[in-house]
C-alpha cells in the first residue's frame, strides 16, 4: 500500500523541486570535466548538496520538513532544517527548541534554531520576514546549503496577492511569491501550487505534531484578516475557485510584469541620451522626448520609473501617480514647471529632453 | 454661490468628456476645409454634435443625466436620454416611461425608451447586458449621436475587478471597463475616477428623484454580492483605500495588456511561417519554434493564443491551461502528442515547426 495520497501529493511537489536543484547545482561544472558515462548506482547522500527546510513547526513547513527527509537522501542529498525564533512571544525560545528536536527526529541534519532581533521597519510583519531572511540566507551560507524551501502553499499565494491588489501599485505587485527566488535562486517553494488543506492532511496522516502560531489568527495582522475574513467572503461571493484565481493571477502578471520590465530595459537604451549616477547620490539622466512619446504608455512610465530611481529616487516611495505626472510632461506637455519626486529628485523638461536630477 | 461640491464634481467630469468629444468629433475635417479662424461666438446647441445619456433611472446614472443636461448648451452640444426597458420586471415598461418623463424634465431631447428581449446566453448579468448595448448602439445609429455616456463609478469599476480577478485569466480581466470604448470609441464613462458616494450625493443635492434597481441588491447576483459582501469585508481587512486601489489596478492592467499585445502582434509576424485561415473555418497556421522559443513567456503565450484563435479556436473557450500546454510543446518538448484545443483545433510540433489546425 502506498502512502496516503496527500503525503504522496507532498513529497511529488518536493521531488520535483530537488530536481530543479540537482540540475541547478551541477549545471556550472563545463561539459568536458564531466565523467563520459555518468554513474548509474544508487546515490549516497553522505556528500550531495545540502537542502535545508525552512520550519516554524506549524502545519506546512512541518509537511515540507518530513516531505524533505523522505525524499532527499533518496536522491543523493543531504536534508536539513532551520526554525527561526522571532522572540516576538515570551517561551519562544523553548518552541523552537522543540521544533528543532522534532526536525532531527524527522531525520534532517543538521538542524539549527537561530534567535533573530525583529526590528521595527515597515510594520511588525515586514519586520518579522526582513529578520526571519536574513537569518536563513546567513545559516544557507554557513552551511553551503544548495537551495532552501519554504512552506508557502497556494493559500498563502492567494493571500499575498490580495494584500498586492491593496497597494494597486500594479501587476508586479499582483505577482505574488515566485517558484525560485533570492540570491542564485536560493528559495524555493515546492508547494506554491498546493492547497493547504492538501498539506495539512499529509501531517495528519503522518501523525506528525504541529504547533498554530497565534499570529496567524490575530486580527491585528493584515494577513490574518485576508486569511480568516476577506478570502471566506470572496469564495462565497465569487465561487470556490477564487484562491486558484488570484494564483493563476499571480503567474500570470509575473510573466507580464517580467516581459514588459524587459522591453523597458531596451526601451531605455534608446531613449537615456546621458546619464551621471555617482554612488554617493546627486545622480542626473536625460531622456529623449521624441523617443518616449513613441513608446506605449506601459512601456514608457517603467522608463520613466526607472530614470527616477536611478537618478536617486527610493524605489518605496516613489508611486504610480508620481510617475503620471512626469509623464504628462511627456504626452501633456503645456509648459508645466519642474515636478518634485521623493529623495529631492525633480523631473524637468528642457526642449526635446526630460531632465531627472537629484538635488 | 456656486453648486454642491458634488454637483460642481460630477459636472466637471462630464464637461471633460464632453470636451474630448467636441475635439474627436471635429478631427475628422481636413485642415484645409476649416475656416482661416473658428468662429469665437458662444456655440448654439441647435445644430451641434449629440449625446446621449444611458439611464436606468439609478441615481448614477441620473446624476450623469443632470450634468450632461446642464453642460451640453453650454458647449454647443445637444443632449438626449435613453433608457432600455429590459422588461424582467412587471411594470417595468412603466418604470421606463417614468424614467423617459425624468429625462425630458431634465430638459434631455430626444428621449427614448427602448423595450429589449433580454436573452439566455452567457448568465442573466451577461445577457441584460448584451441586449442593452446593442439597444444603445442602435439609438446611437438611429439618432446620428457622436457619444453615449455611461454612469459607471469607480465603485462599479473595482467590482469589475474583482469579478474579472475571480477569472484568474490574466491580467486583460484585471483591466476593467474602459474610460473610451465600443465601435468609434461611442461610449464613454465620465464618472470612472468618482466614487459612488459623491455621485449620489449630487443626486440628493439637487433634488433627483431616483429609482433603486432590485437586482442590485439581489443576492442571486455575482455583481450584488461582490458590491454588498465581498468589499465591505475587502475593506475592512485592508483598509478604506481598496476600492481606489483596484481601479487604479483596472488603469496599470489595461496599459500593460495594451502594450503587451501590440508586441504579440509584431512577434506574431515574425514566427508565423504559414497561415491560411478560410472564413468558412479549417484554418490552419505554422509558427517556427526557435523563433517562438526566443520570445518572453508573456509574448509566446499571447502568440500562441492568437494563432489557435486564428486557426479557429473560440476565444471565450480557449482558457491559459490550454495555451500553457501548447506552449509546453515548444518549451518542454519530449514528442508529446498533438495537443487537442476548443473547436475541433489541434497543436502538433512537426520538426522546426508548430502547426495549429482546425479539423
Amino acid at each position: 500500500m502506498g502512502p496516503h495520497p496527500a503525503v504522496a501529493a507532498i513529497r511529488l511537489a518536493v521531488r520535483r523541486v530537488l530536481h530543479d536543484v540537482l540540475v541547478a547545482s551541477s549545471a556550472p561544472t563545463p561539459p568536458s570535466s564531466r565523467p563520459a558515462a555518468a554513474p548509474r548506482t544508487r546515490p549516497t547522500p553522505g556528500d550531495g548538496p545540502l537542502v535545508l527546510a525552512a520550519c516554524s513547526g506549524g502545519a506546512d513547513s512541518m509537511a515540507l520538513a518530513s516531505a524533505l527527509a523522505f525524499e532527499a537522501p533518496r536522491m543523493g542529498l543531504r536534508a536539513g532544517g532551520i526554525t527561526v525564533d522571532h522572540g516576538l512571544q515570551s517561551g519562544s525560545d523553548v518552541r523552537a527548541a522543540e521544533v528543532a528536536e522534532r526536525l532531527r527526529e524527522l531525520g534532517l541534519a543538521p538542524v539549527e534554531s537561530i534567535p533573530v532581533d525583529v526590528g521595527r521597519g515597515g510594520g511588525p510583519e515586514a519586520a518579522a520576514r526582513d529578520a526571519r531572511y536574513a537569518a536563513l540566507d546567513a545559516a544557507a551560507e554557513r552551511h553551503g546549503a544548495a537551495a532552501v524551501l519554504l512552506g508557502h502553499t497556494r493559500d498563502d499565494q492567494a493571500e499575498t496577492v490580495l494584500l498586492g491588489l491593496a497597494r494597486g501599485s500594479g501587476i508586479r505587485s499582483l505577482s505574488g511569491m515566485a517558484l525560485v527566488s533570492g540570491a542564485g535562486g536560493r528559495y524555493r517553494r515546492p508547494f506554491l501550487q498546493l492547497d493547504r488543506h492538501t498539506v495539512r492532511k499529509a501531517c495528519l496522516a503522518q501523525s506528525l505534531p504541529v504547533w498554530d502560531d497565534p499570529h496567524n489568527v490575530d486580527p491585528t495582522y493584515t494577513r490574518s484578516r485576508v486569511r480568516h475574513e476577506a478570502l471566506p467572503v470572496l469564495e462565497k461571493a465569487l465561487g470556490k475557485g477564487v484562491v486558484e484565481a488570484l494564483a493563476r493571477t499571480a503567474q500570470l502578471s509575473r510573466d507580464d510584469a517580467d516581459a514588459l520590465d524587459a522591453w523597458a530595459a531596451r526601451a531605455e537604451a534608446d531613449v537615456v541620451t546621458a546619464a551621471e549616477v555617482p554612488a554617493e547620490g546627486g545622480g542626473t539622466v536625460e531622456l529623449d522626448t521624441v523617443g518616449l512619446h513613441r513608446l506605449p504608455t506601459a512601456v514608457r512610465r517603467r522608463v520613466l520609473r526607472r530614470a527616477a530611481i536611478a537618478a536617486g529616487a527610493p524605489a518605496g516611495s516613489l508611486f504610480a501617480r508620481h510617475i503620471e505626472e512626469v509623464d504628462r510632461l511627456i504626452t501633456g506637455w503645456r509648459g508645466q514647471r519642474a515636478i518634485n519626486l521623493p529623495g529631492r529628485v525633480e523631473a524637468r523638461r528642457e526642449g526635446g529632453r526630460l531632465v531627472i536630477r537629484q538635488g
